[in-house]
């Protein structure tokens, strides 16, 4: 499948060279391709330069936001939550109508001091912004709740027992995203009803950042047990 | 211990016995003890009517929030959220000081339709109000996270293999109520942090009710996995 990963960031990164190991042709969205591979350094999450990575994955494109959706059959949002409804007016209404949306990002704010609080919560949530403001998108929140490592090779914890769950209003794309998230490795998905129910899988953040001051790690996950 | 439950419903009555069943001397607090026990029929719940209970449970006392606040040395509030200040306030400031207070309750928000949103949540939390309300009262909040059933026989599910959570200020009461999880059969109790994280457990409650509708029963957990 054609995959446009919007985000250059550790979890775009992260999905990026996964869907691109499991044979996906995937390019990598960004605001403009010129100014990203000429940035050096390290990044705030101390990622190291982009160029560097695109050298150690020569198959993946990049391409501005635009261009990549628009090439592409399925959309990875995994732009940090704040700059997510800016960065698909970027990618363009016409180039998302129709496509599956995978939205994997937390609304996340750091306004108010760490850790962060929520921008968007409890009657409503980004996916849900998402999916107002693309209607004819096919919005699917998913593996929002771990971390990026995590998200592409869940045997990294409890031999990957642990649950993933996908929210949308689109039974296909729900199951198109569940298809990708079986063949990542993830072997508890579950479908937690429409993209209301996205409001749910983004208020874990809190008690996920919580956990994650307590256990000392990242390297963690909520299995469902029943 | 001699433990006050403030609350008749579901969750008070199961905490209630299994509590008494451990030895602990259990009185149940109520508003007015005579209207509460001339009740008949079942409740919004579908509980039996608070008098058959009690014929039941013939070691446990009933008495109104402030006598039996006064008189013990841990007090659980199991009262619905959207009425624990009111009836902390009647349970009175001078009753809780110095107590373990331990808060299972849930501040649901059923005025905007089913399912229900929260009343308080993100940068605030139940938790905070009470321990704000009451400075001096040792609030934990914990078991908020799970089903009256499962607060009180984690064996219902898996084993018991899943987790509970305890978020306070005060290291000493969380260690109290924590022993009280673990005779209860808890265990994996997972110290969240001060009573700030309290706001993690109760925003699990989105989820937990959506994962009610998909898999079709209550009697699911969280198991933090790492």
């Amino acid at each position: 499948m054609k995959i446009a990963v919007l985000g250059t960031g550790n979890v775009g990164r992260a999905l990026g060279a996964a869907l691109a190991g499991q044979g996906h042709e995937v390019t990598i969205g960004t605001r403009d391709p010129a100014t990203t591979l000429a940035r050096v350094g390290v990044d705030a999450m101390e990622s190291p330069p982009l160029s560097e990575w695109f050298t150690e994955h020569p198959g993946i494109g990049l391409a501005r936001f635009a261009a990549a959706a628009e090439a592409c059959e399925l959309v990875v949002n995994a732009t940090s939550g704040g700059a997510s409804l800016n960065v698909l007016a970027r990618a363009g209404a016409g180039n998302l109508a129709g496509k599956v949306l995978l939205d994997v990002a937390n609304p996340l704010d750091f306004s108010h001091g760490m850790p962060p609080s929520l921008l968007v919560c409890n009657r409503d949530s980004l996916a849900e912004q998402i999916q107002r403001a693309y209607p004819a998108a096919r919005v699917v929140k998913s593996l929002n709740t771990m971390t990026a490592a995590l998200m592409v090779n869940p045997g990294l914890v409890a031999g990957g027992e642990h649950t993933a769950f996908v929210s949308g209003n689109d039974a296909e794309a729900k199951k198109t995203v569940t298809a990708l998230l079986t063949d990542l490795g993830h072997t508890d998905v579950i479908d937690l009803g429409d993209i209301e129910t996205a409001r749910g899988a983004e208020m874990l953040l809190p008690i996920w950042l919580s956990l994650w001051g307590a256990l000392g790690t990242p390297l963690l996950n909520f299995k469902i047990v029943r």
